[in-house]
């Protein structure tokens, strides 16, 4: 009898939210790894933003996720079986694959996960996986960050805010971060880098910019969109930039999310806004994996996180991240 | 008794469009010019959506435009009485001057007026005054277009689309106007080097868009705002450009504009959108002067005038802009 293993199967497409429809846990077959393969149990998956829009339908930068097909995002495994020279038995892979308890792969899309010496495993995967290398190029290839340089942050309570705060910081810019509740605010201040904070729910976004950068903003680095980015489009300084990394306020929304309604800054100010995506970028994961690491060592960098245990609870565990409900990394733990 | 010379002040600040409440004509002294000073009779204004922006409140990338004071635009000139020795009698200069039939100025902000040996003084003007240089820019320094690629314009029919269709054709690329009447958009494609054009009053934008460009968009050069820019966005290619010139949509509205509702293609495309203002680039003048003016000279490049004359219907005239009731560069002529 062939073996078989849990797996989040794609079933309906959402129109807001994630619900009980869009997946399904079905067992899958688990055919043993032929020669150049190897099969892999997920320790841990990661969820970001970026697997909602992997459900929208429409021209996307990523194929991965069709009806029918697993659920993919990008997890953390061990290798259970090997029949591939590259990746004895033992070996920890990172890279996208499907929200299931094992797989099998011929590796491709995979990389031996570079476990920093004495490092937690859930905090190196939640810093290097995703988090850690969006920030890095965001801010310094993409925004071309410079010290000195006052840097606004939306989502600076999410994984890739965490990172961003203390990576500026780290090069001598001064981080502005903008999250949810009160208690994000004062942990991005305390413990992850930033200068400042404002909560979006109870301040005057644009008029706290304007307290805390009086000359305007060099960079503006987006992960929510919305009203936050308008308040920070009213702040730029000239020729300023905008990295646009996501725009999560807009991903679970049914109709088309109106603004920037301050588009108009963008010649007032001549700004430039780039969008990014990182899996362009994975020749710079090397020299980025590098500095992330040295961060890691030396207490420059730290990641919260935030583990929900078990792989049926993934899908209910993603909706996490638009309910603004986490400080730090989301991952599922199997 | 003095001189006195009659000046367009600028009186109240308009909600909408220009009202008969925005300026009052004015007899405004006109001195005797001191040494280094000149007199100068204004020819030609040249009308643009620009000068509606001054009238905005708020932080502006120029404060040329003060309530009790004269309304300004680029004008073209001619010395009448000289005490300054680089302009004597007789010259033409252009420059940002007062909306006045006379004015006296130590010449700062003017520079003698480059007209091409057997041009049409109002023609010359047209190009070489703000819509040449601005479609020039716009096209290749900031958007950095290159041969073979397709560039969207939007605002087409307007004097800097007219610039761009032809500049983007000499370069060797494949020009797709967007205009709002039919016989525009037959104009584009007989007369000002454009590949296509489409109407945006009766054509849907982003399906004609993707039927001239199956491909996609290389760079889309933005003169309006609101659906059309929408329109490109859902054409572009990845790793795509978007030069933002103005949003003249927005130039008259109450209201903030939202919009555009594409933003999230700036993510899912990977694009860089750069806005610009041409005052930035005045160093750059003299080498598209001797683009535009070769151009000129070798039939690449013509603009349709639309002379309104008087200066007393510059203000009506300024609104033509924003009915798109122009094709090709709108002038007052004194």
């Amino acid at each position: 009898m062939p073996q078989t293993t849990p797996t989040w199967i794609y079933r309906t497409r959402p129109t807001g939210p994630i619900t009980g429809e869009t997946f399904s846990l079905e067992d899958t077959p688990l055919p043993e790894p032929a020669e150049g393969e190897v099969e892999v149990a997920t320790r841990y998956l990661s969820l970001d933003a970026t697997n909602r829009v992997w459900l929208t339908e429409g021209a996307l930068y990523t194929d991965n996720v069709q009806i029918g097909g697993p659920m993919r995002g990008v997890l953390l495994g061990e290798v259970t079986k090997s029949r591939h020279p590259q990746f004895p038995e033992g070996t920890h892979l990172s890279g996208i694959g499907p929200w299931a308890a094992r797989f099998v792969t011929d590796g491709k899309g995979f990389a031996p996960f570079p476990l920093p010496k004495g490092a937690d495993m859930a905090e190196a995967f939640a810093i290097l996986s995703v988090a850690g290398p969006t920030a890095h190029l965001g801010l310094l290839k993409i925004g071309g960050l410079q010290a000195g340089e006052v840097v606004s942050i939306s989502g600076a309570a999410g994984s890739v805010g965490i990172m961003a705060g203390q990576i500026a910081r780290a090069h001598g810019a001064h981080p502005i971060g903008i999250a949810g509740t009160d208690e994000k605010c004062a942990a991005l201040v305390d413990h992850y880098g930033y200068a400042a904070a404002i909560n979006y729910k109870t301040e005057d976004v644009a008029k706290a910019l304007r307290a805390h950068a009086p000359k305007g903003i060099d960079l503006h680095f987006e992960n929510v969109g919305g009203p936050v980015l308008d308040a920070a489009l009213a702040n730029m300084k000239d020729f300023a930039r905008l990295t646009i990394c996501g725009l999560i306020s807009a991903y679970n929304a049914t109709d088309p999310v109106p603004g920037p309604y301050r588009f108009g800054e963008i010649v007032n100010r001549r700004l430039t806004i780039r969008g990014f995506i990182i899996l362009d970028h994975l020749a710079d994961f090397p020299a980025i994996t590098q500095d992330l690491a040295r961060w890691m060592a030396d207490g420059t960098l730290r990641m919260p996180t935030h583990v929900v245990d078990g792989l049926d609870k993934a899908p209910e565990a993603l909706n996490l991240l638009f309910e603004g409900a986490n400080t730090g990394k989301l991952l599922v733990r199997l």
